[in-house]
């Protein structure tokens, strides 16, 4: 049964504080209707303090998709590179034991993809196959580990290194004044992980025992970018706010296919962060007790929303206090289309 | 054993042919060193038309991200769709059999990506699977083959639809004026194919027995995108034209590790159509005949290099001249990376 090992995380070297976030867009926006409406939102975020690729001041001139493109592709390489060889060690394994590699990033685009720098920079097989996925947004993380569970059903040697990585300040438009636009700027965060899913079960992680994928009819509008010459520009509908209610039947049948009763009959739980109401409208919806999005919430604010590398950060502080062996859990990533990802997996020890 | 299902391709209405692209290149850049070269090598590319989303002269209005990437969305939606349809009728199947959905296209960017929209405006299931590439170039084709067949395995109803779909003509940048844009602004043209991989034998097709994906080591200059304001700018370095020189041996072993003496021991040849050199160059290094390349010859004549939609041309030409039921066949396309996808079958009547 293939097994998720450890994940590493990196974050860039400089941060923001929510408190920090608000003075500058107090500055920039101050005069604005809805200032204060915007702030009281950001200071309920949960948000604490966010990693940024570059000191806002810098981001600030890196005004144009051209100079935001150069920034990307020097920081991805180099980043993606480092978390990946991590993540191998941790999996105790060599390059020259994976099968595929995929790369998750909506923050940038590339090409050749990551995937090729990252055969060629950690020399792995030639024959490695390659699945960058750039569209898929926050959702992106928990699709690399399904899509990676499905390759690695084909064969016990099928190990897939997976890499997310998010710089979501290249893409803060200082110009945009839109309530929904002031709530992401304070929002998301950059980082970057890997982790490798082993298609057999020697090492010490979740072994993954189902997946599925689902998208809530005609729900497009609810998150989506709009490419210009300044950048991806990142709308968010107020519908994505109540998503999860509708979602939740869903989670809970997936769990009902699969030996439980429902969502509350998992031990542990690895949710995307999305956002404070995302969580507390899991909690609610789903039933759970508050512990099972603590992780989640601790990952939120130390970090913002860290897009597609949430997934992985969260697992990495599941980590750190493991459950025993044989727990149940459930996994889900929400993101673009509006779209889930969910997985079942029992700890192994 | 998973089939590959007749494809169906659309071109957009407006064409182009080569004499009028070369006295717009002249009319651009006829005082430039260099015009006369570029104007030879176009003559020999052997193309000879290609489409495009709008007259050239609307086209060059559009001149920066901006505005193409609202043409790309508008078209993308409509042709994706009508394309996918019939596809779906060629493989009798109903929306509702489909499993996963793969979108390949890299001359534009939308998220979220024509996988959702696809799933609403055809109402394949919500749980479909959804698999966007952006960033696989004129590999991605072959590529979404090679992954279809790998779902396609774990389940006899796992259908899986491919969409690929090209506007490199929202990538035409009239301001670049090196030797390597010049040819690129008259090789690439605007497609869109879909194709379904059936996940049992039920349909007349190719039935995929192998496949294998490789990256040529330290090659990710070869072909390249820079994002800029203005759009992607396409760069191809020289030393492309001479890759299949290094990717000969490792198609021939491919073959090898599968029943069969070498590439010249197949029946039909589904090729990337790349450019003339390229094509030339595969007769020569895989010692084929010349009606190996036949059809791909023909599709670059008459559409240029629709870039990931090649293969599904190609596919779709040999359709028309079935060989014989139990033939055997390679399949093989090349991409920024520079990497290559190459799949073994086998014609189901």
């Amino acid at each position: 049964m293939p097994t998720l090992c450890l994940p590493h995380v990196l974050f860039p070297e400089h941060r923001i504080s929510q408190q920090q976030m608000i003075e500058h867009l107090r500055r920039l926006h101050g005069d604005q209707p809805g200032t204060a409406l915007s702030e009281r939102m950001i200071r309920n975020s949960q948000v604490q303090q966010r990693h940024l690729l570059l000191p806002l001041d810098e981001l600030l001139q890196q005004s144009d998709i051209t100079r935001r493109s150069i920034l990307y592709e020097r920081a991805a390489r180099d980043m993606a590179c480092a978390a990946a060889r991590q993540a191998l060690v941790n999996a105790d394994l060599t390059p020259s034991a994976i099968r595929m590699v995929i790369v998750t990033s909506c923050t940038g685009f590339m090409m050749p993809s990551l995937t090729a720098h990252l055969i060629n920079d950690l020399r792995l097989p030639a024959t490695t196959v390659q699945l960058p996925i750039a569209q898929l947004g926050c959702v992106a993380g928990m699709a690399a580990i399904n899509r990676a569970r499905d390759f690695a059903a084909l064969d016990v040697d099928n190990h897939v290194l997976m890499v997310s990585l998010e710089f979501s300040s290249l893409c803060y438009q200082a110009g945009d004044k839109q309530l929904h636009s002031l709530i992401s700027a304070a929002l998301f965060g950059d980082a970057a992980g890997a982790c490798v899913l082993r298609a057999d079960d020697r090492a010490q992680g979740v072994r993954i025992t189902a997946g599925r994928s689902y998208l809530l009819p005609d729900s497009e509008h609810f998150i989506r970018y709009e490419v210009k010459n300044s950048g991806f520009h990142f709308a968010l509908d107020k519908a994505v706010m109540h998503s999860i209610k509708d979602i939740a039947p869903v989670l809970e049948r997936f769990n009902q296919d699969h030996q439980r009763q429902g969502c509350a009959d998992n031990d542990f739980f690895i949710f995307h962060t999305g956002g404070r109401k995302i969580l507390d409208e899991l909690v609610i919806h789903l039933q759970l007790p508050e512990d099972s999005v603590g992780l989640s919430r601790t990952s939120l604010a130390e970090a913002g929303n860290v897009a597609s590398v949430a997934v992985f950060d969260v697992l990495r502080r599941q980590f750190e206090s493991p459950p025993k062996a044989g727990s149940k859990g459930l996994m889900a990533a929400f993101g673009p289309g509006f779209s889930v990802e969910m997985s079942l997996g029992q700890w192994h020890a």
